[in-house]
């Protein structure tokens, strides 16, 4: 998505060679029109799969399963993430270690808002070790719902996240895959 | 708005006098068209003010900021939750505490993202406490912006958060007002 990796020259920050800000326009501050177009975007690619729902993971995915849930005109759900495994109703859960703050915590969807009946798209801002993506699929098969797909916004294709899910059998489509960076230097796969 | 209302009655689950589960629609599964509709109604009840930005904290108040931010053409801002105060950036802050979970975190957002020129709407799922809505509005203050008002998709107004708001000076718009509540029973203002 050409629109895409322009705003991400212009304005993303990159940190170090894992580390790419976003921020004052995918996750912070949100450009609306640019996330609407990333949900016609996911919209396009899965088009001809008779998507039910939505999925996503708090907070970051909300702006981009909202977007891609108007395009498909489908509602969508978000995985709530809790340290504590209170599960106060019933939920499918999965265990997510997150690499940055090197923690474990645990994602959850309510039982009652995915089940053997949904075709679901899954799709988050971010691409890189994977793991939450991984939970969110456990989630979706647990839930004996089918997965179609897996939408990201953003992917590095350098870290191990795609491997993974493919591993699992996922269909993967990114928007913006970024082979390597560095602070003042990014290259886009072609 | 009465498409709300009847949504509250058919699908809210009453847990008690004071807590209102609406995580079939508004905060855990979304429907999208109704969000849609919700960012519209904030768009023409604050219709003539010349907003620039739409502020909400993450991660239940993403969808309405974000369909609010679709209904007037700006982008959105999500304050972040932490529960350190690791201020590695530049950002505004105000202490909120939770009264359900009996704890206190920080919200915060970047001083890039809201400045003096800006003329910010506040959006926000529940007013209730208040004690969000409150931390968001020191935030305004404190980047010299201007605050047009707060839009609350669900308010209660047996709770203390309206009181609160309106010692600010703060205008205050919500689309369905609680009265007063119990399992099996709910009642609107009119």
């Amino acid at each position: 998505m050409k629109l895409l990796e322009e705003r991400i020259r212009q304005e993303g920050l990159i940190l170090s060679d894992t580390v790419l800000k976003v921020d004052s326009f995918l996750n912070h501050q949100v450009d609306t029109e640019l996330a609407l177009e990333i949900g016609r975007e996911f919209g396009r690619k899965f088009a001809g799969e008779p998507i039910t729902k939505v999925l996503t993971i708090e907070a970051s995915g909300i702006q981009f399963a909202m977007a891609t849930g108007i395009a498909l005109g489908v509602p969508f759900v978000y995985a709530k993430k809790k340290k504590a495994v209170t599960l106060a109703e019933e939920v499918y859960s999965a265990p997510v270690h997150s690499f940055t703050r090197q923690e474990t915590y645990q994602v959850s969807v309510s039982r009652k808002y995915i089940g053997p009946g949904d075709k679901v798209l899954i799709v988050d801002d971010f691409l890189a070790t994977g793991a939450a993506l991984v939970g969110l699929v456990q989630i979706v098969k647990e839930a004996g719902a089918e997965l179609v797909g897996v939408g990201c916004v953003i992917e590095k294709t350098f870290q191990e996240g795609r491997g993974l899910l493919e591993q699992l059998g996922v269909r993967i489509h990114s928007l913006a895959r970024i082979r390597a960076m560095s602070p003042g230097e990014i290259h886009f796969e072609d």
